[in-house]
């Protein structure tokens, strides 16, 4: 066992797990109602869809080949038309497919950044993206969006990394001012700027911003000129286990990103390409005007509930889209203590320390809206909430 | 552009296209006979079995769900119970599924490698294993087999990486003593040990030597304390178009190589793993045989031709099994110049100097014979030979 540990690289010393990982395992227990995954619903899947682009994708066998490293044509096309739609004018050539936005984060950190580089992100942000790129050993600092400006530390960055659109943990968006400061700030550092935008169509009131890349290429006059790295994902829309989505930015940056994904694993499932251009074509709009409804739905109740149960000194954000809600506990409870007897309770949700790079953030979590109906969200946030109840109680008998 | 350049992680420069891609794009030329790529023959995918086996994974919609980064337990379970078949015992604890074998090599490149380690490769080897190491910035040495007995440079390395049945690019075999000498080097290096068996199930004649992971667990006692990873892949059997394989080791790196594989992608696509067990499930053995018949009958046509009309002075492999046979051009003939004559006449290959980390090989070619059928590939490489012919005529006036 030592002996293997002297073959292991320096760059994994910095690889940890993630309670996400746990806490799917838990989601099959019967009874549990789960604020955990960044799941979408699966009553939401169109089966219908996928198998008839299935059956049609497999005519031929084409589908079961090996195919090229930037992705299946057609597919990449539906999506710079999409892209066009947010106001990013760009060509297929503009768009490479990966496997799930995960590791578009992969790629791009293998092609930005060195042992000691820094990484700018909101904190707290998406913990799949700090782990994603610890990999490639560099420091973090945060990002603060204060009075219509974006600031952070010191040191000069090589790469932001954003989550703009209902951010993966808090819910939150930034307006337009603060992507454009979000855009100087990397003028400033020189830094490529990652826009994760995987919740952005799943937006449930209000008008959306701009695409940050948007703005990117207004300032800069071309796709090719701008700093902007936009990643999209099937994930949350139609489904996340085929494992489809994709970057979009400058063809040099592009092609870059081909030969490291070409090195990385050849090219996504030929097959999961095919189906996913079929399903999308078929009917993107309806699914997402179908997903939208529901989970507006489900993010009301579980606001009311909150409104309704949470005890005094409780905080929690309310967002106009995504997954996700974020809470700050009253002081003195503290989120992890408080996720082992939740789920002796049959209630599983994120603590959000492991989504601050600093390991702050013991008082607060992240509940996600999108897995349980109505009812059970609100029967939930109300046990919760009882739990919180009993855990201050406690703090303060201490 | 320049401003672009300074974004850019160190690594990345180490990053180099391959001939194979732009290969892949000539493949749908019309009357094109291809000897390039290592691809399996599409006539050969079971239609009506993975029609079958999409229809059946997607009742309830789990298949389209996020799973874990381990993948897929029963396609695991089936993975482990092939690989107590070639005497490595072991269980899904000891399997992770990946993005066919090249994410093998990938997440391996990341549990190992830090910049200037030492890999020992044999020379010619796997272009895509170098393009996948070399993103981790190693230094390159090679393996020397002779006498019995295994050998490389003075440098301490921290990687073996190995294609021990019909290699690619030379169709070699290393027999039992060599796999043992191979052994013996990786332990006095302290090295690990990467078996990569991607044609190891495409044998057409004479006795499989054991795998070397199992002759590591022999030696050893455990597969717990072994140093091999045997890396597995369906893309040269079942489909390569869905991009799944596998890595088989201890499962103190597994659980390592999960939580790497975790931050690279979240998993393999779900439906990609549930359709593909349910294929391999359903009659693995019976395509297998239909396979080793097709191919063996493609070599031996193959090789057959080149004894009738190869040039004096040209040598070549007579492999027993995979899809490649290697040649040695005759002095004086260069590989990539007879590429570029051989494309206008509708016959590709891939010159050998990208398979040598060390870009000698000017005079190789690999030729694979498994897309051809019989006539074609007779004709293919007749007109090849005379090719060959006529530059050395050309070179001897010079």
């Amino acid at each position: 066992m030592n002996q293997q540990r002297a073959l292991l690289s320096r760059r994994v010393q910095a690889v940890r797990g993630s309670e996400i990982r746990e806490l799917l395992k838990l989601l099959d227990r019967p009874g549990m109602t789960s604020f955990a995954g960044g799941i979408p619903d699966p009553s939401l899947f169109d089966l219908d869809a996928f198998g008839a682009a299935c059956a049609s994708s497999l005519q031929g066998g084409k589908a079961l080949q090996y195919s090229t490293s930037e992705g299946y044509l057609p597919l990449r096309e539906w999506i710079a038309e999409r892209m066009r739609e947010k106001d990013i004018a760009c060509g297929p050539e503009h768009v490479l497919i990966t496997n799930g936005s995960q590791q578009a984060l992969d790629l791009i950190g293998k092609l930005s950044l060195d042992p000691g580089d820094t990484v700018l992100t909101a904190a707290p942000t998406y913990l799949g993206a700090l782990q994603s790129f610890r990999i490639f050993e560099p420091r973090f600092d945060t990002v603060h969006f204060r009075d219509g400006g974006a600031s952070a530390g010191g040191a000069r960055a090589k790469l932001m990394y954003l989550v703009p659109d209902f951010a993966n943990p808090t819910g939150a968006t930034l307006d337009r001012h603060d992507r454009v400061a979000a855009l100087e700030l990397a003028e400033e550092h020189g830094a490529l700027l990652v826009e994760d935008a995987a919740y952005v169509d799943l937006r449930y009131e209000g008008e959306a911003p701009p695409a940050i890349a948007s703005l990117d290429q207004r300032r800069c006059g071309s796709i090719e000129a701008m700093r902007t790295l936009y990643c999209g994902t099937f994930s949350k829309t139609l489904s996340p286990g085929l494992r489809i989505g994709w970057i979009c930015g400058p063809s040099a940056l592009i092609q870059r990103l081909v030969l490291i994904k070409q090195a990385a694993d050849l090219h996504t499932s030929t097959l999961g390409q095919w189906v996913m251009h079929e399903v999308a074509g078929a009917g993107f709009g309806a699914r997402l005007a179908l997903a939208r409804d529901t989970y507006r739905a489900r993010r009301d109740a579980m606001l009311e509930a909150l409104d309704r149960h949470a005890p005094t000194g409780m905080r929690w954000t309310r967002p106009k889209g995504g997954f996700f809600i974020w809470a700050t506990l009253p002081h003195g409870v503290d989120a992890a203590a408080l996720l082992r007897g939740a789920l002796e309770r049959n209630i599983a949700f994120v603590p959000g320390q492991p989504f601050f790079a600093d390991g702050s953030g013991s008082n607060t979590l992240r509940l996600s809206f999108s897995l349980a109906d109505q009812q059970t969200s609100a029967r939930g946030i109300a046990a919760l909430c009882a739990l919180v109840e009993e855990r201050l109680a406690e703090a303060h008998a201490v």
